[in-house]
C-alpha cells in the first residue's frame, strides 16, 4: 500500500525491543487524515529521515528525550509539502522540515516548523547535509573538537552522513583526516569520493593495529560517534590535549546488558587524565544556539556549492521499507544517509 | 639516622612495584653533599611532600611525565633552606619551594625554585594549600568545573588537601558541597571542620543509595580525583551539561590489571552523550599559565587570613619514615595534606 488522499498511514510503537528491533517492535496503523483547525497546516510526508538515534527513542531508559510511548507513532523528522495551510507563514505547497513522525499525514501548528518554500532543489537534504546531522558534524567538530591545521582527526562511520561530513570539514581546515568504516567498499568510497587520507576497516583483526599506523603524529581529535573497538583502539593514540566530541556511541545502542570486563572505565579515565584529555557530550539542538546554526547554513551551502563537500543518500521506497531500513541502518548496513521516500 | 651535616640521605626507586609498593621498591643509600658550582646553591631539605602522582612516576608506562629511573632519586616537591648560595636571587638562609626530591641535600641552579623569603609563616603550606595541591584545587574547580551558586558540588578524598581545598572554594561560591571520605572520622571532620554540606563514607554498603539521597538535585560538578566506586556511584546523578575536572584516579593507581568485568565504558560513554557532560583531563602546571597561577595565589592568601579555608597537615617525621607514609597515603590511611619533615 502506498501513499493516499484518503488514508494515513502510521508506523507506531509496538513493543519496547531488547536488543535489536523485530517485527514485533513496529506496527503500521491506518486512520484518517486529520484535518487542520484554525492557525494549523495538514502537512504530507514527502521523506522520511532514518537515524541512529530512534533506537534511544525506542527504550524507557532515562535520556536526553522523552521516549515514544506504546502505540504512539515513532518520533522523526521529515520533510512534507503543505496540502492546506490555515498557518500563518506557510502556503500550500510549500516544503518545510517538521518532526511529524512515521506517518504520511500531520497536523501543525508550525512551531519548531521550517519553511524550505515552494520548490526546494534538494528537499531531502534537509534531513542530511544541510540539517541535523550535517549540523552534528559541523558544531561538534568545530566548537568541541577546535581542529588546527596539521593536526589528525579520526572519525568512526566515515561513510555516515555525519561521520563524511566531519571528515570533509577537517580536510577544509587543513587536517589529515583517517575514517573507520565497516568493510573494503566503504572504506574505499571514504577516501576516493570523499578525500580522506585513509580509511581503516573495523571490521579487520589487526583494526587497532592499522589505526595506529595510519595515524603516526597521533590523534588530536576523535569525533566519538560509535564507542566499542574504535573507541578502545583510539584511546593509546591519543595525544596531550586531545579533543572528543560524543555526539554518538552506536555499537552500544542495541546492547542487552554491560558488555564482558574487563572494566576499561581505568583506561578511559587514566588516559583523559595523563594525556589532558577534554571528552565532551553534546545534542545538536541542546547544545548549540542559533548563531552556530546560521553560521553552519551559510557555511555548508558555500562549501556544497563550491563541490568542496561531497554528499551521499541512500533512498529507501515507501513507508512500509522504513523498520527494516532503520535496522540495515543500526547494524552498518547502510550507505551514506538513508531516508525514505514515503509519498 | 637523621639529617646530618656531612652526608647527604637519598630514597631512590629500587625496582618497580607491581600493585602497592612494598619493602624492596625504595631504598635509602647515602652519599656525600654535592658542592654547588658556580651560579649554583646546596639546598638543605626541610619538608618533603607526599602525593598520590608519586605511585606513577614509579611505573614506565606512559605519562605526562618520565618515570623515575631504577637507582634514581625520587621525585617530590620539598622546601628546603639554602644552605651556600653562588645563585642569584637567593642568600644563605632563605626558604625555597624545589624538586629537590627525596633526599636531604641537593644542588640547584634556581630553575624553577620559587624563593619563598628568610622566615615564611607557614613554610610547609608551599607544599599543600598555597603550592601544588591548592592550585589544582583551585584551577580545576573553577576553570574546568565552573560551578554556579546553588549548584550541587560533589568531591571525593574530601578530607584530603585537594579535595578539602576543593569543597571549601566551592562554598564560597555558593554551591551546595558534597565529600566522599573513607571512616566515619574523616567524614565527620569534613562537615563539621571544613563545612562540607555533607559528607558520605564510601566504605558504606550502600553507598550509592547514600550520595544519590545527599544530591537531591542531582550532580552539577564532580571533581575526579579517585575513579572506582566513587565515580560509578555519581554517574547516574550527573544532570545536563554537568562537569567533570580530572585530576586523578588514585583508586586505581595500584591496579596490576584491569578490573573484572562489565565493562562500563558503555556507562561512562553513555552519561556523557546523554547528559552532555564534560570530562577533562588537568596537570596542573601544564594546563594553566602562570596568570591563573598569580590569581590563586592571592585569592588563596586571602581566605586563609580571613579564616574562611581551613587546612590540615599530617607531618610525618624523618626521611626513614616517607616510604612507608607514602603506602598509608596510597590506602588513604592519611588525614590531610602529608609531609615529611625530612630536617
Amino acid at each position: 500500500m502506498s501513499q493516499s488522499a484518503t488514508i494515513n498511514r502510521r508506523v507506531v510503537l509496538a513493543e519496547r525491543p531488547v536488543g535489536l528491533p523485530n517485527d514485533d517492535t513496529l506496527r503500521i496503523e491506518t486512520a484518517a487524515i486529520p484535518t487542520p483547525g484554525p492557525g494549523e497546516m495538514l502537512l504530507r510526508t514527502v521523506y522520511l529521515s532514518l537515524d541512529p538515534y530512534m533506537r534511544g527513542r525506542m527504550s524507557a531508559a532515562k535520556s536526553y528525550a522523552e521516549p515514544v510511548a506504546i502505540g504512539g507513532v515513532m518520533t522523526g523528522q521529515v520533510v512534507a509539502e503543505v496540502v492546506a495551510s490555515n498557518c500563518e507563514g506557510f502556503a500550500k505547497g510549500d516544503h518545510v522540515l517538521s518532526g511529524s513522525g512515521w506517518q504520511d499525514y500531520a497536523v501543525s501548528d508550525g512551531k519548531g516548523v521550517m519553511n524550505l518554500g515552494q520548490n526546494p532543489d534538494h528537499p531531502s537534504w534537509a534531513l542530511g547535509i544541510l540539517g541535523m546531522p550535517g549540523y552534528t558534524a559541523y558544531a561538534g567538530l568545530l566548537k568541541i573538537g577546535e581542529p588546527k591545521p596539521g593536526e589528525t582527526v579520526v572519525v568512526a562511520a566515515a561513510s555516515g552522513p555525519v561521520g563524511a561530513t566531519v571528515g570533509q570539514i577537517a580536510k577544509i581546515k587543513g587536517c589529515r583526516v583517517v575514517g573507520v568504516a565497516g568493510g573494503p567498499e566503504k572504506c574505499a568510497h571514504v577516501v576516493d569520493v570523499l578525500g580522506f587520507d585513509a580509511c581503516i576497516d573495523h571490521k579487520a583483526d589487526d583494526f587497532a593495529e592499522q589505526l595506529a599506523a595510519a595515524c603516526p603524529d597521533g590523534i588530536d581529535v576523535y569525533f566519538e560517534n560509535v564507542g566499542g573497538k574504535v573507541l578502545y583502539g583510539v584511546l593509546p593514540l591519543l595525544n596531550p590535549f586531545a579533543r572528543m566530541p560524543v555526539c554518538g556511541t552506536a555499537s552500544w545502542y542495541n546492547l542487552t546488558g554491560l558488555p564482558d570486563g574487563p572494566d576499561m572505565g581505568p583506561v578511559l579515565m587514566g588516559t583523559i587524565l595523563r594525556m589532558k584529555v577534554k571528552v565532551e557530550g553534546f545534542i545538536i539542538f541542546d547544545s548549540f544556539g542559533p548563531e552556530v546554526y546560521k553560521e553552519f547554513a551559510k557555511e555548508m551551502a558555500g562549501w556544497l556549492a563550491e563541490g568542496r563537500v561531497q554528499y551521499t543518500e541512500q533512498v529507501v521506497e515507501g513507508l512500509e521499507a522504513a523498520p527494516a531500513a532503520l535496522n540495515d541502518l543500526l547494524i552498518g548496513k547502510n550507505f551514506g544517509k538513508m531516508v525514505v521516500k514515503v509519498g
